[in-house]
């Protein structure tokens, strides 16, 4: 298959152009039918290019000066959107010049000009934001949505689902993934009316590929036990930073002690490759690629901070995601269940970036 | 000043009468003016209470064969509440039998006993359910609420605010707790109606005994900022139990690392104390005692699967909302507020645990 190209935010993330370039040059070391739409300065591309003699040829540069700040408001930066990097990638998939976009930089900024410029999918109420987790298995774990929406009725818990299950299939590999909905409890009575009103109808529709295995409490996420995590923008948001959170307090703590003696320093240079490993297993550049489901148009985000691997996975999701014709898959799905996934009265939802 | 007795419910828990009463024994070996009402089958208090010879003249026994089991629904638990270990406890503090209780058993039904048998506090809307949680400094920080009520509108979330600050003071020592909302970003526009109705009324109120610093995401709970965090029954749950799973699974990994090879093998002996320090500060024993406030008493879960430690320190915990006279803090607090705390409407709360 002839992968339409991709086109990558230069300017956006932490680290700058150099670390974009380096991370798109690798995917393209691994994949070279890789080929990209460059946005950014031109100038700061070119230098950058330099390191990579294999990009010259599969890369075309869109040169723009503009960048959306780390810390802007989304409200704000949607007025640049055609001025700046970030929106520049994202129209240059709105008008097919680029099968997908991928940028590092504001969340909040990048949500709001890719549901702008792509629009929701037809039949969808709401976009979700999904992310790829560590499990305790080989595996990653989905879970969405993650603050696209600050809430989430039952009708929206439904269709984050078969977008989960959808983009599960493709970075799992199983045909029926695991899903579950993140609750307070496992009995059939716990949570919210929208929580148990979403698991009735996903128990009831016998037709989605996935097996709905009902809740799943907070603290078996990472345990590899489901592959689908589904919840409202605002719990997911908190659980996803919760666990990062933690990880990071016992990782914390672990240096606080191995620092507190000489006895446990040579203990931890002994075992120096037990810890890589765990630096490995939780490096979010492992699990990088945090994906706008439900729009007309392959978005990913990669972490503000990740280094070149971790932005050469993002592209490769990005690659995988138009390879699977992730778009078709979900609408398919959608067209399985009459009216949509249920009540959609309750809670209201609304982009949680304001 | 003469204690009241604490109320121990000898039967809850997965430890069972053996753990609960070397817990009541280690605290009064800490503190020699602790009194105690055992709740339970007396022959086995009895035969508990023989390695304790100390605790013969400190505690006097209720009998009773019935147990509340830790799967059991709170609804139906409920119906037993005159015969069971746990239901006769919390009737002795409504009796003034005893000035607080303590209970290993199931959460749910312990609420709901709680709530029925003590009755909300006058002027305040729902109780909540509060944790102490480690940090990377010395102090914990207080947690609420964690499950007691299913969601939480903002005047729930103002009255959190005032009982967390109250507990925080007793635990801490601060006369001006730091207080934040828990919330999916710190920018003023961040999250729901119900939260930013919440902080607006908390920034505007300055008579209350607590200095509100604003919002705080779920990866900053740990840190040590902050002394008290506020949030509804649903996100307190799961942000609580992420972080739970989430150093389980780093802990988990680890364990697989060091297991990996001989050479962490032998780092991860030579190293022992420093993973030793992780261990107890991550230990939920040295945390122990999640608290029911704004209760008319004193009511303390002590966690399933403590161990004498950990049933000594929710012990403790008891002794010191009793002596801080917790429940007439909190009352005398609500009353610096004029309506309770903004407005009631949006979303209803439940009992998490039906």
């Amino acid at each position: 298959m002839n992968l339409p190209r991709i086109a990558v935010d230069a300017m956006g993330g932490d680290e700058g152009v150099r670390v974009m370039i380096e991370g798109a040059a690798l995917a393209r070391r691994r994949h070279d039918r890789f080929k990209f739409l460059l946005v950014g300065d031109e100038a700061r591309i070119k230098a950058a290019l330099e390191n990579h003699p294999g990009m010259s040829g599969a890369s075309e540069i869109l040169h723009c000066e503009d960048v959306v700040g780390g810390e802007e408001k989304p409200s704000k930066a949607l007025r640049r959107a055609k001025t700046t990097s970030m929106g520049l990638a994202v129209d240059a998939v709105k008008q097919g010049l680029a099968g997908a976009a991928v940028s590092a930089g504001n969340t909040g900024a990048l949500m709001a000009m890719s549901k702008l410029a792509l629009r929701t999918m037809p039949g969808l109420d709401r976009p979700a934001l999904a992310a790829l987790l560590p499990t305790l298995t080989d595996d990653d774990v989905v879970m969405l949505d993650l603050g696209a929406n600050s809430e989430g009725n039952s009708r929206n818990l439904v269709q984050f689902a078969i977008m989960g299950a959808a983009y599960s299939r493709i970075v799992s590999g199983r045909e029926r993934p695991r899903v579950r909905l993140l609750n307070i409890g496992t009995e059939e009575t716990k949570g919210t009316e929208d929580i148990q009103d979403a698991a009735n109808r996903l128990r009831a529709e016998t037709g989605l590929a996935m097996d709905f295995e009902g809740f799943v409490e907070a603290d078996k996420i990472n345990r590899g036990e489901c592959d689908v995590v589904v919840c409202d923008g605002f719990s997911g948001n908190i659980a996803l930073k919760a666990i990062e959170g933690a990880a990071r307090f016992v990782t914390d703590l672990l240096k606080q002690a191995f620092a507190s003696s000489i006895r446990s320093k040579v203990g931890f240079l002994v075992s120096r490759p037990a810890t890589e490993l765990l630096r490995h297993h939780l490096d979010p550049n492992n699990h990088n690629g945090a994906v706008f489901l439900g729009l007309n148009g392959v978005v990913v985000k990669s972490h503000g901070s990740a280094n070149a691997k971790g932005v050469a996975n993002a592209v490769e999701v990005a690659a995988r995601l138009l390879e699977d014709d992730i778009t078709n898959r979900i609408a398919h799905d959608l067209a399985q269940i009459g009216d949509l996934g249920g009540r959609a009265s309750g809670a209201t939802a609304g982009l949680a970036a304001k």
